[in-house]
Order: C-alpha cells, then sequence, then structure tokens
C-alpha cells in the first residue's frame, strides 16, 4: 500500500496548543463521536500530551472515548500523577485486563503504583504468567537495572541454524509477544547467555548456517542490580540499543531497551537540576498544591536556619557594627558574590560526577583548579569592588579591607562548593544531592564570619 | 566461534582508576609494546574515556601507541577539548586521512573544529564524495537536524523486491559504508520518500514481495531545519531509534540515530544545570583555567553589579537603620529565603518548557500555581520567623514587621521566579538562560527594597 507523501506523519503539524484547543470544544459542544475519531487519529504519545494538559474531568472523559486498545497505549505514556489518577477509578477487572495486556516493564510500572491491596486483588485475577513476570519485575529495586527490564526476550540454543532464530523470531512476532526485536539471545543448555543475534546479521547469513558460526559473543551484559544511572551511562558509553540483563549467576532473565534509558537520563538529569533549585523529586506535573510544597519546604527550612547562624554572626557584631555601618552596606555583594561561586564550583563538580567525567581519584587535583578559577574571579570582582567603594566613600582603608576579605570569602567558597559533592560521593551518597540552597546557606554564613572577624580587626 | 561465557565484557570489571593506574606504569616504565597491547584489549569507549583522564603528554603517546583504525574509533569519542588538542599535532595529511575513514557525521564535527584555513587545506586533499558530504553537512547549523544527522543511508526503489532490498543492505555492508542499519528508505523516481522497510520485516518477508508492499509508509519524518532539543523531544516522545532526515521539498537527506540522540539529551540538560548553576556552557573537561574563568565570569558580575543597587537600597535608609539595627540582622534570612523561593519557581518553569510538560498557553496557570505554593510555604517560615524573633528579641512588633515582610517578599518572589522563564520563552529565548545567579540577584534587589520599606514603616 504505496502511500502519498502526505501520510508521512508530519512533526510540525497540528501544535498541542491546536490539538488542546480542538478537543477541548468537541468535548464543550459533548459531540463525543467526533472527539472519538478525532482521538483515533492521533499516535498514543500524542494523546498522552494532551490528556495531560487536560483537567481532570477531560482527561478522564478522553480516556473512556480511546478504544481499548489505545487505552493500554496510552496508559504508560502518561505522568505518573496522570496514571494514579485514572487507576483510582478503574475497575480491578479492568486493572488486570491491561495488565495483561501491556509489556511486563510497563504492566510492572502500572502494578508498582496500586495500593498493596488493591495489587493482590488485581494480581489474583490475572493469568498466572502475567501475575508471574509482574510479581518478578516488582521484586528488584525501582531504580536498578531488573526494575528497568522487560522479560519478553527471543531467545534460541546454541545448537540452532540461522534458519531456526528467524523461525523463533516470527512466532513470537506472530504470537505478539514482543514489538521490537533486536537480537536474538544464544543460549547454551544450562540456559546461560552465550551471545547474540542482530537481526541483520540473521538477514544476511545464509539459512543452514549455524548462529554459533554468526553470533557476536563480545556483547556488553547488564547485571540485573546495577543502578540505572549507571546503567545509562554504559549505554551512553558504548552507543547500544538494547543490553541483555544477566542474574548474579549469568542467567539471561530480561533486556533493556534505549527508549527506556532515554528516560532514565531525562529523569536522572532533572532530578540533578530539582536538587540544585531546591526542588527536590517535585514532578513538573504534580497536580497537588499541598504535595509540591511539601516537596520544597525541606531546602527552605535548610536556608531559614541556617542563615539564623548568619543573624547570630551579626548580632554578636553589634557594637561594631553601630560604630561601622557601612560594612554592613556591603554584606549583600559579599555573601551573594560568595555564593555564586560556590554554586558554580559545586555546579561543575557534580555535573563532572555524574557523567564519569570526573574521576573519583582527582578530587585534590579538581578542588585545586576550583580554587584558582575562583581567585582569578575573585581578583577582577574585588579590584571592581575596591573602585567602587573609593569613589564612593573616598576611604581607601574601607576599599583594602572590604575587597580583602571579599577574596577570601570567595576562595573559601569555591573550596566549599567543590568539596561537599566530592565528600557525598565519598560516603557513596549522590553528589546531586548537594543542592543549591545548602551550598549557598554554607557560605553564606561562612563568609558573612568571615567577612565581619576580617573587616572589623582590619577597620577597628 | 562459541565462546565462554568470561569473554562477554563485563560491566563492572577494571574500574577507570585501575585501568589509568595501569596504563600509567606501563607510561612511566617505558613499556611501550605492552601498552599497545594493553590498549589493544579495550573499547574504544573505553580508551577515549582513559584518554581524557591523562595528562597531554600521555594523551598524545597514547594515542600514538593505537591503530591507526583504533584511532578512528577513539577519536570521535574524546571530549571536545582533547579533540582540538589532537588534531593541532596531526599533519593536514592525517587528518584528510581520518575524514575519509570516518561515518559523515563524525567527520563533520571532527572537521568542524579545525581553523577555516586548516580545514580547507585538508577538506582540498580529500576525496571529492567524502568532501563533499563533511562540506554539506557543516553548511547546516550544528544544533539542527541537518548537524546531527549522518548522510550514510541505504534506499531503494518503491518498484524493487525484497530480495533486492536485502541484497542492497548486503553490499552496503560488505563496502563497509554504514554499520548499523535499522531500515532501508524506500524513494519513488523523484528521490521522495514514500516509507522505510525495518530490517525485521525485509527478514521475515518472501523474497519476492514488492517492498511497497511491506514498506511502513506511517514513519516520523524529520525537517533538516529542526531544533536539536525538538528533535529529542521527538525520539522521546515516539521512542524511536532512528530517523529519516528531509528537506523542505520532501527529499530524503540523511538519518539521525538515537545514540546521538542520548547526547543531545545529556548535553541540553548539562545547559541547564549550568545556567541555573551559573557556569553557562563551560565544559568539565575544560583545561584552560582562564577559559573556565572567563565562563564564569559573566554571572558574577551580573550578581556584583545587581548587589549594588542592594547596598543602595540599604544605604538609602542609613538613619533608620542606626536607630533600629535589629531590622538589618535579619536582612541574611529574609534575601536567602526569597532567593530560595524564587529558584524553586524558576527550576520547576525551566524544566516544565524544556520538557514541553508546561504548555506556553498555561502561563498564567502555572504562575498562580507558583505563587500558592510560594504562599503556603511563606507562611509557615514566617509564623516559625515570628516564633523566633518573638523568643529572642521578646518584641512583637519586630516579630510581626519583619515576618509580614517576609511573605510579601517570597510571594513576589515566586512570581519574579516563575515569569522570567516565561518571558523569555515568549520572545524566543531558552527559558534556560534565566539562571540562578540572575534570578537570585533580581530577588535580593527587589527582596530587600520591599523588606526595607515594609518593616522601616511598620516600625518607625
Amino acid at each position: 500500500m504505496p502511500e502519498d507523501i502526505q501520510k508521512i506523519i508530519p512533526v510540525d503539524s497540528p501544535s498541542l496548543e491546536e490539538l488542546h484547543h480542538t478537543l477541548n470544544e468537541l468535548l464543550e459542544e459533548e459531540k463525543f463521536k467526533e472527539a472519538r475519531e478525532f482521538l483515533g487519529n492521533l499516535h498514543h504519545a500524542e494523546i498522552a500530551r494532551l490528556m495531560s494538559s487536560l483537567g481532570a474531568l477531560e482527561r478522564n472523559i478522553v480516556f473512556d472515548l480511546l478504544e481499548k486498545e489505545s487505552q493500554h497505549d496510552v496508559l504508560p505514556e502518561l505522568e505518573e500523577p496522570d496514571q494514579e489518577e485514572l487507576l483510582d477509578r478503574l475497575s480491578d477487572e479492568r486493572i488486570g485486563d491491561i495488565l495483561e495486556q501491556l509489556d511486563s516493564d510497563d504492566a510492572a510500572d502500572i502494578a508498582g503504583l496500586l495500593d498493596e491491596s488493591v495489587r493482590s486483588r488485581v494480581l489474583e485475577a490475572t493469568e498466572a504468567e502475567d501475575r508471574e513476570e509482574v510479581e518478578k519485575l516488582l521484586s528488584y529495586d525501582e531504580e536498578s537495572a531488573g526494575g528497568l527490564m522487560a522479560l519478553e526476550l527471543v531467545t534460541v540454543s546454541d545448537k540452532a541454524i540461522a534458519r531456526d532464530a528467524i523461525e523463533t523470531v516470527r512466532k513470537a512476532r506472530e504470537a505478539e509477544e514482543i514489538e521490537d526485536i533486536h537480537y536474538v539471545y544464544v543460549l547454551d543448555h544450562e540456559l546461560h547467555l552465550k551471545g547474540r543475534l542482530s537481526i541483520l546479521d540473521l538477514m544476511l547469513a545464509p539459512g543452514k548456517q549455524p548462529v554459533s558460526e554468526i553470533l557476536d559473543p563480545d556483547m556488553i551484559t547488564i547485571s540485573s542490580d546495577l543502578d540505572q544511572e549507571e546503567v545509562a551511562r554504559i549505554f551512553r558509553r558504548y552507543d547500544l540499543i538494547s543490553a541483555p540483563v544477566v542474574e548474579n549467576d549469568g542467567k539471561l532473565v530480561g533486556r533493556i531497551t534505549v527508549d527506556d534509558i532515554v528516560d532514565v537520563i531525562q529523569d536522572e538529569a532533572e532530578e540533578d537540576l530539582g536538587f540544585l533549585g531546591g526542588v527536590g523529586e517535585e514532578e513538573v506535573s504534580e497536580r497537588s498544591l499541598f504535595r509540591a510544597s511539601r516537596a520544597r519546604l525541606p531546602w527552605l527550612l535548610i536556608a531559614f536556619f541556617g542563615e539564623l547562624l548568619s543573624v547570630l554572626v551579626l548580632a554578636s557584631y553589634e557594637t561594631e557594627l553601630a560604630t561601622l555601618l557601612v560594612i554592613a552596606f556591603f554584606i549583600p555583594v559579599v555573601i551573594a558574590v560568595a555564593g555564586n561561586v560556590g554554586i558554580q564550583s559545586s555546579t561543575i563538580v557534580v555535573r563532572g560526577l555524574a557523567t564519569g567525567d570526573i574521576p573519583l581519584h582527582h578530587t585534590f587535583k579538581r578542588i585545586g583548579r576550583e580554587v584558582i578559577v575562583g581567585f582569578i574571579n575573585g581578583i577582577v570582582i574585588s579590584l571592581l569592588f575596591a573602585g567602587v567603594i573609593i569613589l564612593w566613600q573616598r576611604d581607601l582603608k574601607v576599599a583594602f579591607a572590604v575587597s580583602f576579605s571579599l577574596i577570601c570569602v570567595i576562595v573559601i567558597a569555591a573550596v566549599t562548593g567543590a568539596m561537599i559533592p566530592f565528600a557525598l560521593k565519598k560516603f557513596k551518597q549522590d553528589p546531586a544531592h548537594a543542592s543549591g540552597p545548602f551550598i549557598t546557606m554554607t557560605n553564606d554564613v561562612i563568609g558573612l564570619a568571615v567577612y565581619m572577624i576580617l573587616t572589623t580587626n582590619i577597620l577597628l
């Protein structure tokens, strides 16, 4: 069925906003038949995006308007809060039905969202095979290779010939068990993984060739307990599109495909951004204002209680400040610049540790580098600052005291900013948890203390 | 050649640190033969990582120790600063040789790093076909689909049968023109793209079946001028592993594969993180301290000059501060908390705009949401603050003035933080450029002014 070029999905055709507008109109006018048709022409990923831009009521209506098959495609694409909302409303039976239709990894993700009591009711009612798959996948840590993998695999014995392997692929395809097949995995009689056959090699091989002659034994295998961030690094490093997952005993248990890795990379990057910005793991699509505020409050409390120490520092210099108020004026500049230097250093170190570009044995080298970069910029800003103070206050001594303190504060901030992520990594914590608010607060308090000590000693 | 399970590359075998240590020892003892053997056993991605952890001298020695073929594999995997360093040392002839061996997209990336004069000299000496490919790719914006794509494609006519397509793949493979083939693209006589054949479908089809019967016409095509961030979103949304790139006239020009998209996602996320952290586009692997310091200085200057306004605000309240020094003590808390609230709001909005989770027509809804979340947390922190002040100063009026001002400052910070990224997006700028230092500085100045106005008016 050759088709016109127009049938190829144009990527820049109707924007989400236009689709949203059309759908909303159809719903408002209760033209449900037309809405159903409209949705039928969209890709499931498009429907999912559209649904998350709707209100809760409309979202539920749209989901009900979809064909059952389309529901199965759309549900895994939705954001978690939306999935939970829909699941709340569906009967146990319907959920069980959905789980049976989904790929094992998607089914496990959905089942993982259910309350324990609902989940065990639902799973009891599903087919034994599907239940076991979901339960097996749920037994892995959600953020490990096991939590990422799907169990659907095409395997052949190492005694097979190419034609056998092709027939196995055909059967798997006809049974609709597995959609995207990149490799056929070759197992020995103990079910240990011997290698893999790419579909491309299989297509080009003569039918009678033993698979043992065309398999690739030097593939990269992922251990089921490996952290997903490390799995993503391996996919990036070796440009993988699919990788087999093995248990510690070398038994093949599943496979991870690059589409899930792309999501992991995005999620991990967003998590790092969230920590730097002090919103933690708050989802952009979080609908509960209460949950959003709760996700952010800890960072604000860190800032609040930490800065109370700044208040103490200032209060302990009450007499000095009363006689020399001018040094108080410059406090915002000093702590803002130092805070920024600290965040700069920590940002670079957090990024480098996350991508693996900074190896842990470079700790001191890297801190040294950050100090030098901080120092160079400290000199520039301090000279500017001294110039401004001289022009404004016509007081060389104040200019010297303030700008000299600023350099010291900046260097300390560069050290703190670089050191905290390394320290976290050393103690097996995620360096990204050296959040922006925490580093800013630390530098504010230390910086303010150093500034007050230096300036008052020089000037009084 | 069936191999033992041990031959499968174990992912958690020798760490980078151990490899680094071994290699360094071999180099120090000038055991170059052993070093060459050691390198010969490593994957090229591993060698690239290892090289970037070495000093400049060792890096050059290691590169020279590699087989030519291995050099071709390793070079594209290196970080840009390392690539530039190596290219500086290679002869024009050798660079031309490398360009001829690389895939078109890698060749164009490498050629793009050369100074214009070197590049034209090198390209003049390379084969016409390779030169044209590189020049064609360099004509696209580096951050567009055209800049990402490779020109290597396997295509067949829409009149062909399955067997023809398979033979075309076989030839392309034997000519070593293209390594990873996921699809064969089907063209009509005007070279317009009619659809694609997956290798899987091709393998399962009878040899005599016309390709027009098995092609998938509903594929997603990417326009060559599309921004790479948008390309990445499309890959993520539709779970693609490869996509054809077409010109505006519908002519197929190249393909983008998911391994490059994975890098785009990582790079774009790092860029966002870099702006939030005030380091801009500084590379973690940047070796020049001068360039690192120059990348960061603009943000520090923004903070510095911005905060001079804070100094002006404070100085204009000199008399009030002299009589009521206690309100100065609380300034660090007020600006730190407000600064964090602003960064929290902007982080969520920047993330949402980057992933497309926040559509632009939700601007006011979103800003409203951020204000409410800020207000809820503002109440919590302000009550705590009031409590602390009452216990410490035993002054209800000061407690009220300070904590009431704090709520106002927080709400303003939430509005500013959420608004700036939206405004940038509206004016076609990257919302991520609403960097942390800029938002913090803006909120510091506005917050301080509001705090001083409110507290002095209430208390004096």
